[in-house]
C-alpha cells in the first residue's frame, strides 16, 4: 500500500500515513487537537482547513479529507474555546487546607542536645516521614542554616523546603468530566482562587460517553494506558497553564483534589474500568484514594499529593459526592434534590438523616450528541429560544448559530409543545395538522429533511446549513428526560416522599445552569410542582473539589457523604421500566 | 600509559587495567571478593594465587602483585569461611509476625451485592491499600475465582496472592555488622528457623571500622552510593542463598527485620552518615524506619517490607537495641549489664526502671585488626591459650595456626600476666627480667621482632611465619579494654550503683561468646567481682531481629527500648579521661 507524507502546519509536524487514511484518524492518532463539532458528518463546516498540494492550494473540510497524495495541511490555531461552568456553590469554610506549611527555626545540635536530625525536626509530634525525606534531611537542614519550612498533610511530612517559604502554598482542584476538565488554582494561604482553566477531555476522541471509553480501556492494556495518559497529559497542561498565567511554578503546587465520575476516576488512576460496564457494574474502588503525584505522572511538586474524592458506585462517582458536598446535602433538615446532568444524569435525594442516589442513562443528548444539529455549549450554539409572535433565540458568543446545545434543545421542545407543533407524545405534527393559532404561524418551518420531519430554527447560519430539530432528536430528548424523571420518581418512592415534599432542587453542571426551569418543567424533565424551587448551582463538582482542598474537614465530610448515600441500582428496580415508559411522553 | 588484560580464573572475567595497578585494586574495584587477611602487608601469605603469563605459571602473593604484563590469575575458590555466632538468646514468643496472611473466599458480585472490589476484599476492617494493589485488583480476584490470600502488615495491605497460599510465609532477620552480615530465614507460619547464612560485610574493603566507611561516604555522593550498593548486594546474595538452599524463592519472602549499628543503618538506607563522625555526632534518624524492599533495592517479594529496628544514638545503634531486646533488659528488676563487643564496644546498664547506654571506641583489636598476627575468628585463628607447664592452645578449624583472634589475644595477655612475663603496666619483660618460676620456662620465647619485643606462641604455622604477640599488640589491647572498663565504670556511676550490685553480665557478639571470662577479668576488661556472673549470649543483635520479625509486640518493644535507654556521651563526661587512664593498667 502506498504511503504519503502529511505535514501539519503551522507546527510543521511530519506524519507518514497509508493511502486513504482519513484525516480524522491522522489527527487523532497523532495526538493533534482539533474539533469536529458535527462528529465528522460534513455538516457543520467548522473543520475547514487549508491544504497545499502539488496542484495548488484549496480549502476543504478536514473531516471529509482522505489522504491520496503528499499534503501540507494548515490547521487554524484559533483556540477552540468552549464555555464551561466553573462557578460552583461558593460557601464559607474555615481555611484548613489538605496541605499545610510550618516554618521552623531548629536549635543547632550540640553535645548537650545531640538528638538526631529527624527528631530535631519532628519533635514529639509523631509526624511520619519517608525515606526520601530522610535521605535529603542532613544536607537540607544544614545548608538552610537550620531554618526550614515543613510541608505537611495530616500527620505525614510531604517535603522540607529551605528557609521560610510558608507564605507560598498552592493547590489545584479538578473536576474531570467525561467531556470537560475544569481546574481551579487556589492560594492555600488565603483561600483565594487565582485562576480557572478548562479544556476538552482529550479522551473524547475515543468516544463521547463513558461506555465507549470503558470499551477502549478493556480491549487491551494499551487502551487503558492510552486513556490514562491522555487525561494526565491534559491535567498537566492545565496545571502548567494555570501557574504560568499567574506567575507561579508547578513545583509550588503541592496538592490536587480531584472529582470525577467513577470511570474518569478509574482511568485517571490507571485502574481497569471493565467491570463498570457489565452487570453488576462494580467499581474497583470507591473509598478515598490518596496517591503521590508522581505515581500517576502528575507534574506538580515531585513530593506533591493527589487527593481523589470517593465514589459511591459504578455510575455515581466522586463528582456527585463533590456536588452533594458543595450543596450540603448532608446538613439539610428538609428534603432536597440534587440533579447533576452531564454526560450522564446523577441525582441525590434526601435529608441529613437519609440520602439516596441513582444514575440514569440520560445520555449525552443534553451535551449535543446524537442530536442532528447538536453541539456542546460552545460559541455558535443556540442556548435559548422563545417561540411567540416571533421566534427569538440567543447564541453563545453572539455569532451566527451553527447548532443547538442542551438548554436550547430543551427550550425548543418546550416551546413547540406550547405552540401545539409537537404533541404530548412527542410527535411533530404535519403542517396541516397544526391547529393552534400560534403554531399555524410556523407551519412553513415544518419540513422533511432526509426523509425525517423537522422544524427549522434558522437558515442563516455560520455553516450555511439550516439549524433544525427533527423527530429523531425529540425522541432522544424524550429518552433522556424520561430517564431523569423516572429516576426522580423512584428516589421519591424509595424515600417514601411526594414531589411536593421537596423543598429545593439543585441543578448542577453546565446544562443545569443554563436550562430554563420553565422549559424543564414544561417537557417534564422536572415535575411541574418544583418549578419555583429550582436553583442552578453551576459546576458543583468543581466547587466540592475546591472545598475539599481548602479544608481537611470538608474532605473528611466528602468521605462521610460517600458512605452515607445509599445507591439505588435502577436496573434492579422492578418498576423502573414502567415508570420510565410512563415518563416518555410530555 | 600501557594497559594490560587481566583474566580472572576460574570465572574467566576479563579486566583491562593500567600498568602498575596493584592487584588489590583490581579486585576491589571490580567487586571480586577475596580476602587479604594481613591487610596486604605480605606477611600472612594467605592470599597466594596462581598466575599464568607468557613466560609460564607461578604462585605469588596477590597482595604484592602489580600488573606489568597480560596475566591470567587463578583465584582459589575455597570458601572464605569464618565462624560467626548466629545463636542469640532463644526465648519464647507468641507467634504474631510483622507480616501475616489471611485467606479469603469472597462473595461474588451481584446486583444485590455490588460493592466495589476493594470493599469486597477489605470489608469494614479499615485496611489501607495502595495504588498498585488497586490497579491489579480486578483481574487478580477474577482470575483467582474470588479466592485470594491477603498479605498484611499492621492495618496495611502489602499484596494479594491468588488462591490459598496462607501456609507459605517467609521472613528474614538480619544483623548487619561492621565486619559480618548474618541472616536468618524464618518460616513465619511456624516460627521455625530454616537456615542461617552469613558473609563478610563487603564494605570492609573500604575500611575495617565505621569511621573509615563514613569517610568514604561523606567524600562524595558516589561514595555513599557505593557503600549502600555493596551492603544491599550482599544482603541480596544471602537472601538468594538462604531461599535456594531451603527450596524457596525470594518472592516468598515478604519481610525483613534489620539490626545494625547506626552507621550500617544509615548506609543501608543510603542516608548520609557524615555527621556521625564529627561532634556532636548526630544521626539523621533514630526512630524505626519501615521501607518498601524495592526502595532500597532489596530483592524479596517486590511488595515486601523492610522493618529497620530503631537506633539510640550515633554510636549506639539498632544492634544494641536488638541485643537489649533479646536479653530483656527492659524487664529486669535486678541491675544487669549488657556488653556487645564488636568492632566497637556498646554497653547497656540498668533495670526495667532505668537504662543507660554508652559506646566506647574499643576499636577492632578484638576482631584482629591492628594486631601483628591478628585475625578474625576464622579457621587458623588461635582462640584459646593456656600457659602452664606446657603452652597449650586451640585453633579454629583444627589446622595449623596462622594468627590469633580476639579471645586468643585476651587469653595470651591474661596468661602472660599470670606467668609474670607481662607486668601490671603491660610491659613484656626482658627475658632476664622474668623472675617467676613459670615465666622462666618461657624466657626463650621472648624475642625482638622488627625491633619490637614479642612473645612467640608458635613457630610451626600455616604461613611458615611465627605467630606471636608483641608490645604494640598489648598496648592496643590495653586501650580497648581500658575503654570498655571505663565505660562500665561511668555507667555504674551514672546509675549510682556499685559493681557488686550487678546481678548478671550479658556478653553479646562473637568475641563475647568465645572469650574466657577468667581472662576477661584477669586483664580487667570486666571487673573481677563479676566473673561468676558472666553469661555469653551470642549474636544477640541477630536474636533481637528474629524476635521482632516473629512478633509485632517484640518490634514495638524494641521501639520502646530505644526510647527508654538514655544515651551517655562519654566524650562529654568530664571524668572519662581519668577513668580511662586509670583502667589502662592491668
Amino acid at each position: 500500500m502506498n504511503k504519503y507524507k502529511i505535514t501539519i502546519l503551522p507546527d510543521n509536524i511530519e506524519i507518514s500515513v497509508e493511502e486513504n487514511t482519513t484525516f480524522i484518524k491522522v489527527l487523532t492518532e497523532n495526538g493533534i487537537k482539533f474539533e469536529f463539532p458535527c462528529g465528522g458528518a460534513g455538516k457543520c463546516k467548522k473543520c475547514k482547513v487549508k491544504i497545499f498540494k502539488k496542484s495548488g492550494q484549496e480549502e476543504v473540510l478536514a473531516c471529509q479529507l482522505k489522504v491520496t497524495e503528499d499534503l501540507a495541511v494548515e490547521i487554524l490555531k484559533k483556540e477552540q474555546k468552549h464555555e464551561i461552568l466553573t462557578e460552583g456553590v461558593e460557601r464559607q469554610v474555615v481555611l484548613d487546607p489538605l496541605i499545610k506549611k510550618v516554618y521552623l527555626e531548629l536549635p543547632r545540635p550540640s553535645l548537650e542536645d545531640n538528638r538526631d536530625d529527624w527528631k530535631r525536626v519532628a519533635g514529639n509530634t509523631g509526624i511520619k516521614t519517608n525515606l526520601k525525606i530522610l535521605q535529603d534531611l542532613p544536607e537540607k537542614i544544614r545548608e538552610s542554616d537550620f531554618k526550614v519550612t515543613l510541608v505537611l498533610t495530616g500527620d505525614e511530612i510531604v517535603a522540607i523546603e529551605s528557609r521560610d517559604t510558608s507564605d507560598k502554598l498552592l493547590g489545584m482542584a479538578f473536576d474531570i468530566g467525561t467531556t470537560t476538565i475544569a481546574g481551579y488554582l487556589l492560594n492555600l494561604k488565603t483561600g483565594r482562587e487565582l485562576i480557572r482553566v478548562s479544556a476538552l477531555n482529550p479522551q473524547t476522541k475515543y468516544g463521547a460517553d463513558v461506555i465507549s471509553r470503558i470499551k477502549v480501556a478493556s480491549e487491551s492494556k494499551e487502551g487503558l494506558e492510552k486513556l490514562h495518559k491522555e487525561v494526565v497529559a491534559e491535567i498537566n497542561n492545565l496545571i502548567e497553564k494555570a501557574v504560568k498565567e499567574t506567575g507561579y511554578k508547578p513545583e509550588e503546587v503541592y496538592a490536587l483534589t480531584i472529582a470525577g465520575n467513577t470511570t474518569m476516576h478509574h482511568l485517571l488512576l490507571k485502574i481497569q474500568p471493565k467491570y463498570l460496564a457489565r452487570a453488576p457494574y462494580v467499581p474497583v474502588v470507591t473509598e478515598r484514594v490518596i496517591v503521590d503525584a508522581g505515581d500517576i505522572g502528575i507534574r506538580i511538586n515531585p513530593a506533591g499529593k493527589v487527593f481523589i474524592l470517593p465514589n459511591i458506585a459504578g455510575f455515581v462517582g466522586a463528582d456527585t459526592v463533590a456536588a452533594a458536598l458543595a450543596a450540603e446535602m448532608d446538613k439539610s433538615d428538609e428534603l432536597k434534590l440534587l440533579i447533576d446532568i452531564g454526560t450522564n444524569g446523577e441525582m441525590v435525594l434526601g435529608t441529613k438523616g437519609r440520602l439516596f442516589a441513582c444514575s440514569t442513562a440520560a445520555g449525552p443528548a443534553f451535551e449535543g450528541a446524537h442530536i442532528s444539529c447538536g453541539m456542546r455549549g460552545a460559541p455558535g450554539a443556540i442556548d435559548h429560544i422563545r417561540i411567540d409572535e416571533e421566534l427569538e433565540y440567543t447564541v453563545i458568543g453572539e455569532t451566527l448559530p451553527s447548532g443547538i446545545c442542551g438548554s436550547g434543545l430543551l427550550d425548543v421542545v418546550a416551546e413547540l409543545l406550547k405552540a401545539g407543533i409537537v404533541d404530548k407524545n412527542g410527535r411533530i405534527l404535519k403542517p396541516e395538522g397544526v391547529t393552534s393559532e400560534l403554531g399555524q404561524k410556523y407551519r412553513d418551518r415544518i419540513v422533511d429533511i432526509n426523509g425525517i420531519r423537522a422544524f427549522i430554527l434558522e437558515e442563516n447560519t455560520a455553516t450555511g446549513q439550516p439549524v433544525y430539530i427533527n423527530q429523531k432528536d425529540i425522541r432522544e430528548l424524550q429518552l433522556a428526560k424520561g430517564a431523569i424523571a423516572a429516576g426522580i420518581e423512584i428516589l421519591l418512592k424509595t424515600f417514601n416522599a411526594k414531589v411536593e415534599d421537596i423543598s429545593e432542587v439543585f441543578l448542577a453542571g453546565a446544562f443545569g445552569n443554563y436550562l430554563k426551569p420553565e422549559s424543564a418543567c414544561e417537557v417534564g424533565l422536572i415535575p411541574r410542582e418544583l418549578e419555583g424551587k429550582i436553583k442552578a448551582i453551576g459546576n458543583a463538582a468543581g466547587g466540592g473539589a475546591k472545598l475539599a482542598l481548602l479544608s481537611e474537614k470538608e474532605y473528611e465530610r466528602a468521605v462521610m457523604i460517600s458512605k452515607k448515600i445509599h445507591y439505588i441500582e435502577l436496573s434492579t428496580e422492578p418498576e423502573f421500566s414502567s415508570v420510565f415508559a410512563k415518563n416518555l411522553g410530555f
